[in-house]
């Protein structure tokens, strides 16, 4: 009998979330380290935390936010990146790059991962507003994918229709913050889970 | 000149908390190994979280209670701990242990360590209910500390007033989880970030 695939991570991700963008720079390499892949999963924080959950935006939160603006700068420098959005600047909305992700990784699964990158670094490196399907044309995309095709996807109802359906399924899964990384059913929330993350694959749990 | 002693590492936490629970029982080896002491400084998330952010009670809210019914006896089961409590039963009132405490604290402040460790125990460890101050008499306190004195106190109005600057001082500070640990003003929230408390301390920030 063949040894059995292991299951790909699952690794699930809004691409407003800062520490969904740092997640996203490491989660690869912590795949490979364990002979698994990565599934990339769109999220929406507006859907699970403000409908489902009832609560409101994380900077928008008392105290929170107030320690978010310094935590998430303090990440950055740490990991050597530098953030071209101000944290007390507008959020774009999120559907049109979630829904062009989500078209992308229907038709062409393989750019996924490399898909996900290109938003993310011109969302939290660049620092874009990326609120218009239009905006998505000019964005560094990877050999491949075309900017000007993209950008009518995500204005198109299919796009719409995959972005419900994925995130009506995260929900389901339970997954409610991001990034959320599900090891072989087992979910991890938060950045700063990595590293059980690391742990649960080399130890196969505990 | 002398070196000056190094700043201890503020240590907050509600007893309520789980996370509170086990970053407690880590936190001063890690002081020890930087050459820090720590100064226990109780908190109520029924004011930081509930009153001044507007949230809900973390168990009870959608999908994240699920989560952390399912992440608190991962984490107890990787530290080697056992749970007396059940994470679907009541809460007990938290003003009387945190009143408790905050009485031993201000008259025997080389106890305060001793007093949160024989709390903690006796609430996630032993699960019991320490609603009333009553039920205080018959923890197993620590050489030095009166169990009989400590229920009598834990009813008192000096009790009550000095638990209320201690909420106010640390809401000022900007603490709103348990636990949240300050060094040289620096705050890290959250049980899963010992480690970065940790790298901190070494490092002397990044």
């Amino acid at each position: 009998m063949l040894n059995p695939m292991p299951a790909p991570l699952q690794f699930h991700f809004d691409f407003i979330s800062p520490y969904g963008y740092f997640a996203s720079r490491r989660i690869e390499a912590i795949a490979a380290r364990h002979g698994r892949t990565v599934e990339w999963h769109v999220m929406l924080l507006g859907v699970s935390v403000l409908k489902v959950m009832g609560l409101k935006p994380l900077l928008d939160t008392p105290l929170k936010g107030d320690y978010l603006r310094r935590d998430i700068p303090r990440h950055a420098r740490r990991l050597g990146l530098v953030l071209g959005r101000d944290l007390r600047g507008p959020v774009s909305n999120p559907l049109p790059m979630a829904r062009a992700f989500q078209w992308i990784r229907q038709h062409q699964p393989a750019l996924q991962g490399a898909a996900a990158h290109a938003i993310y670094e011109a969302y939290w490196a660049e620092g874009r507003d990326l609120s218009e399907p239009a905006s998505l044309a000019a964005l560094t995309w990877p050999e491949g994918l075309d900017g000007a095709a993209i950008a009518t996807a995500a204005a198109s109802e299919e796009a719409a229709a995959l972005l419900r359906a994925a995130v009506s399924s995260s929900i389901a899964q339970g997954v409610f913050g991001s990034p959320t990384v599900i090891v072989d059913g087992e979910p991890f929330w938060g950045f700063d889970r990595l590293g059980d993350v690391e742990a649960w694959l080399a130890e196969g749990g505990w």
